[in-house]
């Protein structure tokens, strides 16, 4: 254990930020440190947009389902999954961009979660508070639009940064024997884990609402994958000539 | 700047490890220290299975492509985007699975690589070296089938950690210009740094290979986003339900 650990093990979302502000060489440098986590085949597929402008801010914050904090964070950013990059690299060089295909844009996906974690762990070493916005997703037209982000390029999250105004408790994770398996996937590894699971996210909504919110990690992920999920993303990323192939 | 910005801005990718173990007590704490990262919706669709068993390494070191590392190093781990886990969870509370969402299969795989990278800054924090293992999506299948993984599970990449037998130099990284942008996407921003940069890869090229190998950022790129790139993952994926609408 050192204290580098223990910031990973303390991490957890922060939702309501002070009025301070996070300087820009402070951000300057969080992006460089996600640029120096790998990057597959050096691509670097990653563009980070930084969102100053008031109402552009105050629109992402409606667009990604009334998160005001995508507003008042100290600093935003979106992360996007960027090909264009490459592509205009490889077309300088007279090679022909292969468009669309699955792999590179998991390469990009991965690219820019890497590097957003890299970020992330460098802004909570400052003591600042970090939330990700995976509900840039629920209208990833819109926001492309507004940031004019080109095809081959998609919005992956945002991330609000900033100084945290609350204190909230670490969530407790899954018990490490339902996710750390030895040699072979094994199902009837988890259902242990997972029952005991269940009832420690139970007591943790209850401790945090007052007993208002009764609710298991199975019953949480009924509501989550047991739905049809943001169904829109496959025609969107395909327009944006993503994942095609 | 402090200890841990530090960490991050040195990182680099080691390939050859000690003979020294890894304890199963730090791989177990190095997991945990993932399992801390954020997770869409507390999801948390990670499964890291850790590779003991000598042969199996080995083949996994030929599937990837010839990676001597997968199975030299001192602890090994494929990370799985895992809807599996979910979807029990979502059937236990009588819920129907929704399978092959296109947007579970994003939530996934970046929660797969935030876990993996929080593992990886905890891992350098130790003086362990690590290295990414992408080249297991060349045999996604053959990678499946060894490990039993199942349908909604797939290998996103390998992770070799260890005690570092070779000390590389920082590859540069493009310029922070042309990553960073504000307000809006602007491809005119990185010409000037994307050109800049194209010499400083060059240039470290040449010195780590005493001239040998003489190609820039987008030569590379030209080679990597210029052809088709394992065509055969949206065909796997969307067999293994994943990715299908």
């Amino acid at each position: 254990m050192n204290n580098t650990i223990e910031l990973l093990l303390s991490h957890r979302s922060i939702r309501k930020f002070t009025d301070e502000p996070v300087e820009q060489s402070v951000v300057d440098t969080l992006v460089k440190c996600g640029q120096a986590a790998a990057t597959s085949s050096n691509v670097q597929a990653v563009t980070a947009i930084q969102v100053h402008d008031t109402a552009k801010r105050e629109k992402l914050a409606a667009l990604a389902g009334g998160q005001p904090y995508v507003a008042s964070a100290g600093a935003f950013l979106v992360y996007c999954a960027d090909l264009n990059r490459p592509r205009i690299a490889c077309e300088k060089e007279a090679g022909e961009f292969s468009p669309g295909m699955t792999e590179h844009f998991i390469i990009a996906t991965v690219d820019v979660a890497l590097a957003a974690q890299n970020t992330v762990v460098a802004a909570e070493s400052l003591g600042l508070g970090i939330c990700y916005i995976g509900g840039l997703r629920n209208n990833p037209a819109e926001v492309s639009e507004l940031l004019g982000l080109p095809d081959h390029v998609y919005p992956v999250f945002g991330l609000c940064l900033g100084h945290p105004a609350q204190d909230p408790q670490v969530k407790p994770r899954m018990p490490l024997e339902a996710v750390l398996m030895h040699d072979q996937y094994d199902t009837e590894q988890f259902n242990g884990p997972m029952a005991e699971y269940d009832e420690t996210v139970r007591e943790y909504y209850k401790s945090r609402t007052s007993g208002k919110k009764d609710s298991s990690w199975s019953q949480e992920m009924k509501a989550l994958v047991g739905k049809e999920s943001r169904p829109h993303m496959k025609g969107f990323l395909n327009k944006r000539q993503l994942m095609v192939k």
